[in-house]
């Protein structure tokens, strides 16, 4: 099969890069000093039965990281950024993870290391198994293993260009089994570049046993790493060998299960080996990469992106010898490149040289441009080895020792991830609510697939049960037309009216000369006339006493720009509050300022606009809880009518309100009242949303004073308005007052079954 | 009480003119001839134990129509010309509405004119009673009942000003009973501008009865009308004496129930009368309208108008005598101006001037200067009878006949419900949709309310069971997130294939640039460059045979200009064809053909499009099921890439195509192709329709062979669009093929009771 020349086809060239990409992370919790933790698993990380995503490896303390399936290495590192802020936001506070696959100082005791606290006997009865087998301090090493999958249309492709075989099942066992043998040949490669385990600490290896010259460049990828005993031995001559080697150990209890054959390679396929050469191998497990310390997630894009590079080059290569002796060299070479100093020269230089050679040749012919750079920068590191990952950690430990590194790095990381706590890493460039929903699904461990981003627009599963959700806040549980009523002000105020409940009284026009003839009706009252649809108050007019036939006039034309049907409406007196009502119960209300700062007697407005900026919950572009005060032309304007100049000082404690409306979009703050609310009004609250219908929904009510208990049947408040998308990262992140972790009240609305399951 | 001096107060003045309406109109169902008709009540109409809308009064052949209460008498008119609509077009097709007062001759023998048909026997039973007392015949005359609430604000700001009645009760009390008084002392005016029964057909009247000398000015209103008997005698001195006189009159036996007492006003409020002073009086009931010959539905809106103006009038007028004394010279005086010649002039000028020059001075008083027309032209005539409905009638009977006039406006009104049969009288200014769906409501005696008539937005109602729809095709029986899926042409894809559905594959792109790197994966294939969201067809480029880069450039950067997405999708061959679901059944499948006409080998094509513009089903902006074919830039182009101008005289049978899209907005053909599609068809859109999640759902499937059987895992068929807002209007009047009404099946799955109480 000359795969070399299949590839250079015109209808396969468009796929050669087409990829799936998935990634497992282990990584051992340690306090900031870098014990082993010896807490349990987070408890708010839900069920470990079922998790797709944070998981306990072989002990306790050790998590598993898991990301789906991506289309590409940067949309699987997104998600691994962003399960990574979920389980150190998850941890004991004092707790971080550990960046190294070299676990950190271990207990004297191998009783205090714990064996992960599982629900399923099965996998405790395994790992104590492995206890036995290997010893605890084995175990406790970590990694990444990388899943790759040719895309299926390349395969494809590839396979409709050939006659020699027949099915696509044993065409892809055919090019798997090739991959991976190059894989073992020239993984050497791969050790030398990342390899990122050089030291051990004091009392991981026993007095007895025999143990590598520190430093290494891997010891976890040497002999001294974690691997089986010297009499598994598996011919990669073909799939069937492969399957009938590991079937054979078994069988003669050399291997207690297929899963327990460590290699650097896996392939995977069916639920169990036995199924492969039916189902065909689906995609190859990459288990050789050490967690790089310099790397937040303990690897990064471009790292992946050589590998990914790499694994084409594989399929392209030719093999240069009979199978079992290729893969017998390449297990050599390792070895020896693993053990050598982080600092020294690699003896293969010749093939070094011409693997990266056959690569530059291979993007050439393909035409894969963009590739040369990463070639470039890891050719380079061939000759420079204190630029590998190894030879920059030996230049950190040899100064300061492995323990220094792993803490240095692992409290920068975990630092990282409370810096702006209401974001999700990977994902900050959704909407923030968005954000939040994603946070909390994958802590639950809710599966959670982006469909489209632009649009936040999401699919969630848990076992059979799939919810699609879009702004974190439209769901199933509403029915179509509840939005459609509140999307319609006169709608909305005809529902609630005929329900029984306060609603500003007040005429729909879309002709000006009718609510011309309306004046008569308004002249002497407290009213507003407005927009149909408002846009952040946009021509919006109140008369709080009457006004005359020229400003009535005056204002409806103003409100008719903006829209073709204009309300009039009588004003209501009093503070307008957001309530927030999910699934019957009111979870949040909210008083919202317009933006202001508040004097000293001493600093300029300018200056406290500074100061207040300074809140790291404020941002830009809906993307913190809380808007950077801005000081233009409006803000200026309203200065000016205040009779002050952005350079004026305020007296002490007086309020200088920068803008008439309180968006919190334009820098409002955000103040939660829940709790100084008395349950009347949240029965309103919650009544009225019933009668719209709704499941969720922001409801705006005028109350003039709530010291006075709100009765439905009067004027001790008015609804203004319903809101089919209310905000919720404002009630998570106020200004001042308690956050509302509404984002979980949806998830937990959506599946009770993953609320009830601990 | 001074109601004079109250009206004229600031507070009292924005709310004169604010009242509310209401209307029964009863007619005969009669043959074309004029044959009263022998049919029963149509079955199409439902259950008449609820209709709120379409009843039967004392005869099976006796229709009463019901308008629901409204602020407006215009929007009561709306509804009355829609009842009217719905009622012909329910009715037997050789049957029509008599449109008099007295009814068409009648069948000689009594039992031939049959008793409305009820379910409560209660009903029958009394109309057996009516029957006997007074005669069979003098219940089949036919008049319109006005109800008359002034408005609750009126009411309110009249009461504020005044401290001799202390509840609101008791000052409406008073209110109506002064109004009930002037009216019936006054009524003389209402008889003789608007009396309209002058004449009755043979056999009406016995040989033995006494009966008036015709012509005469109204029958029905005089005391050859339908009156209670002579010592039938109420005061009307106040709420309690009128109460007090009926209730000894139903106990004595004189009256068989309070309904029997037969009034030209009557007093409405709670259930019963005697509920009355606790209730207070709510509205007045006018019970003296004559059916109006000249007006479509009976009665104009004009006429109302006056009237509206007149119970003002009431109102404002002081009393000048006794209570009981102003009733009996009201009663003296209706009784000679109801019995006058058409065409002879009234004696009562005097007072009739006087009646007119306060109603002047009143609006002027009050500033009603739109009123003065309607004054104006209705105090002419007083001076000329044949002015008035009756004159007017008699000029025409004269020289004709009685049945003559009202064969032929009968046969007029029922014509102008068949003209266009797809629109709803009343409400052409909806959507077309919506107007089938209002006609539906109408018809199954569902209670339909207009909460917002720009945005199509309905409210439904039945027993308790109320429901919001908009666009006819918005309900509550989908759920949220659904149209949301469906708006969004990525994640329709996406849950489509992942529930194993065959979609055209692609890529979505939001940047130019990226666009541009998958040139290679599109090179050599068939397929489209579109913005992710389209708008008939703009920015759409379609390679049925692969792009240059140039052209594959330049069609992204047309897609750009649409939308901040773009979407470049495999071009799937075959035709589309719109599947329309509802409820998990295909309810419709549609083929749309562009604008196009077929050649005759003699007209030019402006000619074949004129031709073809004649259909009555093309109107144009929506309100016809098919758009008027246009000729303006894009048609002419067409033809020129044709080598065709609009002079061009096509051959005979060559179709010649106006347009490229195949929009019915745009002039296509609407072709109802549901029973030529194999079933295995319809079985992939009920299953993908269900995969969304959806109730109702328009999906466009491109088959490329429908004598192919459809399979789901195939290229048989690909699924291109679903629509959340599928049109509806062009399946119940397609251009060729069978009409669907589907508004009929919304309405169906909203109120299945209402199908099924039948």
């Amino acid at each position: 099969m000359k795969f070399k020349e299949l590839l250079q086809q015109k209808n396969v060239r468009p796929y050669v890069l087409a990829a799936r990409f998935g990634l497992e992370k282990e990584s051992q919790r340690v306090t900031f000093d870098g014990q082993l933790a010896t807490t349990d698993h987070p408890e708010v990380l839900g069920n470990r039965s079922y998790h797709p995503y944070i998981q306990t490896d072989f002990s306790e303390s050790q998590m598993e990281l898991i990301t789906p399936v991506a289309n590409s290495i940067h949309e699987m590192m997104r998600y691994l950024a962003a399960i990574h802020d979920v389980t150190l936001r998850s941890m004991n506070k004092h707790e971080m993870l550990w960046p190294l696959s070299m676990p950190p100082r271990l207990p004297q005791k191998d009783e205090e290391i714990k064996i992960a606290k599982l629900d399923q006997f099965e996998g405790v009865l395994y790992r104590r198994y492995l206890a036995k087998e290997y010893g605890k301090r084995k175990q406790m090493i970590s990694g990444i293993h990388f899943n790759f999958e040719y895309d299926n249309e390349l395969v494809q492709q590839l396979f409709s260009l050939q006659t020699e075989y027949t099915t696509i099942e044993e065409f892809k066992n055919i090019l798997y089994m090739k991959v991976a043998r190059n894989y073992l040949r020239y993984r050497w490669l791969i050790t030398y570049l990342f390899g990122a385990s050089p030291v051990s600490e004091p009392g991981y290896f026993t007095e007895r046993e025999e143990r590598p010259k520190e430093p290494v460049r891997s010891i976890r990828n040497s002999s001294f790493g974690y691997k089986n005993n010297e009499n598994v031995k598996v011919s990669y001559e073909s799939l069937q060998h492969y399957i009938e080697d590991i079937h054979r150990m078994v069988e003669n209890g050399i291997l207690s299960e297929e899963k327990e054959f460590y290699s650097a390679v896996r392939l995977r396929g069916g639920k169990q080996m036995a199924d492969l050469p039916k189902t065909g191998v689906r995609y190859i497990e990459l288990r050789n990469l050490d967690l790089n310390p310099f790397a937040p997630f303990g690897v990064d894009e471009d790292s992946l992106g050589f590998v990914h590079l790499f694994m084409l080059y594989l399929l392209w290569a030719d093999e240069l010898e009979a199978p079992n002796d290729w893969v017998a060299t390449g297990e050599f070479l390792n070895e020896q490149v693993a053990l050598g100093h982080p600092f020294a020269q690699v003896k293969l230089m010749a093939e070094g040289d011409r693997i990266f050679a056959e690569m530059n040749e291979m993007i050439e012919t393909l035409a894969l441009f963009g590739a040369k750079k990463s070639l470039d920068i890891h050719h380079a590191q061939l000759r420079t080895p204190d630029l590998t990952v190894a030879g920059k950690m030996w230049t950190i430990i040899e100064s300061n020792s492995n323990q220094d590194l792993g803490i240095v790095f692992g409290k920068e990381y975990h630092d990282m991830a409370f810096e702006r706590p209401y974001q999700l890493a990977g994902f900050r460039n959704m909407e923030l609510s968005t954000q939040l929903f994603l946070f909390d699904a994958i802590q639950k461990g809710v599966e959670v697939e982006i469909l489209d981003e632009q649009e936040q627009f999401l699919k969630l599963k848990h076992k059979n049960h799939v919810e699609y959700v879009k702004n974190a806040n439209m769901t199933s549980k509403d029915s179509y037309i509840v939005p459609l009523i509140m999307e319609n002000k006169t709608v909305t105020k005809k529902v609630l009216a005929e329900a029984g409940f306060t609603v500003p009284t007040g005429d729909e026009f879309d002709k000006l000369e009718y609510a011309e003839q309306a004046y008569v009706k308004y002249a002497e009252k407290a009213f507003v006339i407005k927009p149909k649809t408002t846009n952040y108050g946009l021509g919006i007019t109140i008369f709080k006493e009457g006004a005359s036939l020229a400003d009535y006039t005056e204002a409806l034309a103003l409100a008719f720009k903006e829209d073709s049907a204009v309300l009039v409406e009588e004003f209501m007196p009093g503070t307008e509050y957001r309530f927030f009502v999910l699934d019957d119960q009111v979870r949040a209300i909210m008083l919202r300022v317009p933006a202001n700062v508040v004097g000293d007697g001493v600093r300029s407005v300018e200056a406290l606009v500074a100061e207040k900026n300074l809140n790291p919950l404020r941002g830009t572009n809906h993307r913190s809880p809380l808007e950077i005060i801005q000081l233009g032309d409006v803000e200026r304007l309203m200065l000016k009518e205040q009779n002050l100049l952005v350079t004026s000082v305020p007296e002490k404690d007086q309020i200088v309100y920068l803008r008439e409306n309180s968006n919190v979009s334009t820098g409002g703050d955000s103040i939660d009242v829940t709790d100084t609310f008395d349950e009347s009004y949240k029965q309103i609250a919650i009544e009225a949303v019933r009668a719209l219908g709704a499941k969720i929904c922001g409801i705006d009510l005028i109350v003039p004073d709530k010291s006075v208990q709100g009765t439905k049947n009067s004027r001790t408040y008015g609804i203004i308005e319903a809101n089919f998308n209310p905000a919720m990262h404002m009630h998570a992140y106020p200004h001042s007052g308690k956050g509302r972790h509404l984002t979980m009240d949806v998830l937990r609305m959506l599946y009770p079954e993953v609320f009830e399951s601990k």
